[in-house]
């Protein structure tokens, strides 16, 4: 959206009427809705909505057409966000050796695919220093190995937090994450697994993926918690697989579905299409 | 939805504030509005709305709310539909010698899959006669050989008129259907066509994508208008073929797209999912 | 292949000129080789092949050529299988309740995509009895709740080696096999499990599906072992899914993915497309 | 492969024997025969095959060995051609605008993915000189405005022919060769049209597929023959879409069709797994 606007997320327990109040009280500043995507979780009894409205008609101020909703979104019990638009988000990438997931992260923010500023480039190892650097970004490379670890982590807040970071990626980043940091930034780091979770949690997926003889394999992007790749999914890539695939192809052909599935599940966080519920994430897809 | 109910499905120049409206309307009788999806088309500046209403506890006669709708559809120079659920469409089913789509339509509409109640089988050739009465169904036979043809169309028209059908499927229907019956059935009439339209328009597709040495085949089912193969598109599915396929094993593996493709396409047309726009179709999946 | 024919499967460990040696074979007694599949597992040193001879020139008598092969197979310390051409391979069918897996091999056993000779639908409920005999399939109900599971296995092996069954399909039969049953039968059982395995082993797989939140739901086709869902994988199929998809809508969705897969492994196995190697099944695809 | 070896390509009239003999005179001078693809085309009666092998072992010199199976190939009215391995094969890069698809091959060339050396980068416009210089290659501008284009084109023979170029990959290069160009390199010319093929042949296909309502979009990787958009095809990928879908957007999911199509078909190029056959490629793919 090039035009000034807002998203707005909304969850509440359902009722009748939410989409008319919601709707309503947008079009009674005239603030346009140009996108209304909503969802009625019948199982848990909870609604979930995403709204895209152009403000630039709007009769009132935007802060305080933001502030006055505050009344209708308590009354419903609602749990929501605005965003102003045009936005771009705080991102930092985290990585180890591997770049094709941090080169697919700059080359859709180049191309504009994905809203982010990225803040800098943090990895446990030096490989990927060139890459960002090319790119003109900040490489802070974070010592990590044995007793240096807790250190590490407590070196990567301080960056993260100094720089404001609002999106935490980690794009093949080997190390995991202590509890604190999870809850630190809860609902903010987003991960590729390289697997189709939940099969293969943990090390070596492709290896596994390869004993097991599957016939495809894939990758998953989620939210990260403090359960190891159990938090919520925002998107899982396949790719299929035969016999004659080593381990070693697997590798291969399973980064084409790392990197698809980390760029749509970093697009749909940044453009405010993710919800998170529990365990399962709600993504209204564009 | 098992609870008594209503589909809305809408389209209408876009402007502001129309989400309100017709949400507001809806709850103004108390009605649950269970799902709303809605699409703006911004480069024909058209709005299009599907809304499953629950009218179980609406607070004026069903047909009342319904004529009332009129008001407001009027005052937004909207095409509007209402439907009320639960809802079975008579949908006949036409055929030459093929019988894997007219298998798939009839296991589904067995398991509940896709609200329809068939009306009868009809068919150009006595082939797919016992699959029908072994299912309870009539089966008629139409004699359309050469001079029969025009013939064969009127008899067909009066037998859909005569069981008051409101869609026609053509399950691999191996003629091409006349502009006035196209006319007659506007909007009510789906077709599958074996190839990824718009490739391989017209006889033998699988023969000329074997020519071609396409990678991939597929199947498109489609609204028939008066232009070959050229209707609306409602669901599309593809299939991996090789080098060493040979036309026949195209057939074999293009069955599998045909049969999933127009069952979709059926499920949707069905259940009021889809909207026709033109040279497009609107479909909003479940 | 409708001429006279033979396949033989083979597997042996490496070694140089393997390919000449056995084509060589072939040739020698002028026999046609219409394919030739083969695999070197480099990992394990292992050499495996499938071949397609035409034998209706072999200037030899055909039980001869095969007794003759034995001498180069016990040189290159070979497992092998001849199969005469055409064929069609005895296969029972076990269900309980669900049906679409059961419907899905009868129409291709008919359409004549499974080389299957059906000799009988085995099933622990009554549900599927009219579908068997529809299709002319005696129907035979096993009584095995509570304490009759034993007995009722052993009833189901004795119908099985009465009717010379070759393939047992577990077309959704909701009942583990004992051990003995697997090691009687090894090789000669195919399941269909409604997940992407390894993700969501036992029960209620949608519902775990469901409840994990992923965003893309399959169904594996694989050999029966004693251990629970862990025998080779020979076809795996998948469906996207989305956030408003109830447990239900993934049962409806992973259908199509069931009865794909399942009917691909069939296919690949009575056309001695597949060869088990330890827990990995190599497939030569058509 | 690393360690020294040959690729064997071979297309001739089917007859029997083939596989034996050919099998025959690699393992008569001790060839490690590592991967022997075979395929006999039914309908028009020709044999297509693919082999590596290993020449460590070779009991005569490897030049000998080649020119000794002539004798054969030509009793066997064979088309043949012996690659040594490891080998990378020098390609230019030919681009308008447009970066991804160069920035694929770029990063898979630097990867290892494809044993590519990319000789030189040429563009009608400058758009695409920086990250061809990034990554230390020479980048060509050749005008072809207007009057110049024919100018151009001798130029950029001049280029390849200067350069040593065996392939010739059009990565979104926007203007159409002349036929004698296109005769020059047959079969050495690889294109990316962002269409699924044959559908929406020419300009502009992504708005075509907009207008046409398509819910699949696709690319498509071939050889570049006189005729527009119909060489043969080696790669075909495809994404789903829906009506909300705008042209812009297509343009951005097909990008990935496209980078995922061209590069999985210049690897089997350059790994000599294809064949052309008339208007289709035989791919072997790995």
């Amino acid at each position: 959206m090039a035009r000034p606007g807002l998203i707005l997320k909304l969850s509440c327990p359902d009722q009748s009427g939410i989409v008319a109040k919601i709707s309503g009280y947008v079009s009674g500043y005239s603030g346009n809705l140009v996108e209304f995507a909503q969802f009625t979780d019948k199982l848990s009894g909870r609604f979930f909505a995403r709204l895209e409205i152009e403000t630039g008609g709007l009769e009132v101020d935007v802060d305080d057409f933001i502030e006055g909703f505050g009344t209708l979104g308590r009354a419903l019990h609602a749990v929501w966000h605005f965003r102003r638009l045009p936005y771009r988000m705080r991102t930092a990438v985290l990585v180890t050796k591997t770049d094709h997931c941090l080169r697919e992260i700059l080359w859709r923010a180049e191309l504009g695919e994905m809203p982010v500023e990225i803040t800098s480039v943090i990895g446990n190892r030096d490989t990927c220093r060139s890459i960002a650097e090319q790119a003109g970004l900040p490489f802070h490379r974070i010592e990590m190995e044995g007793e240096r670890k807790k250190q590490g982590f407590t070196e990567i807040r301080e960056l993260l937090e100094a720089q404001g970071v609002e999106l935490v990626v980690l794009a093949r980043f080997m190390q995991i994450l202590p509890d604190d940091f999870c809850r630190a930034f809860d609902g903010r780091i987003l991960n590729i697994h390289h697997s189709f979770l939940p099969a293969f949690i943990g090390a070596n997926p492709y290896r596994q993926a390869y004993e097991r003889g599957v016939k495809l394999i894939g990758a998953t992007c989620h939210y990260v918690t403090g359960e190891l790749d159990a938090g919520p999914i925002v998107e899982q890539q396949v790719e299929r697989v035969q016999h004659f695939h080593s381990p070693q192809d697997l590798v291969r052909l399973g980064r084409d579905c790392e990197r698809g599935a980390l760029a749509r599940g970093i697009r749909y966080h940044v453009n405010d299409r993710t919800i998170i519920d529990g365990h399962r994430a709600i993504v209204f897809p564009d």
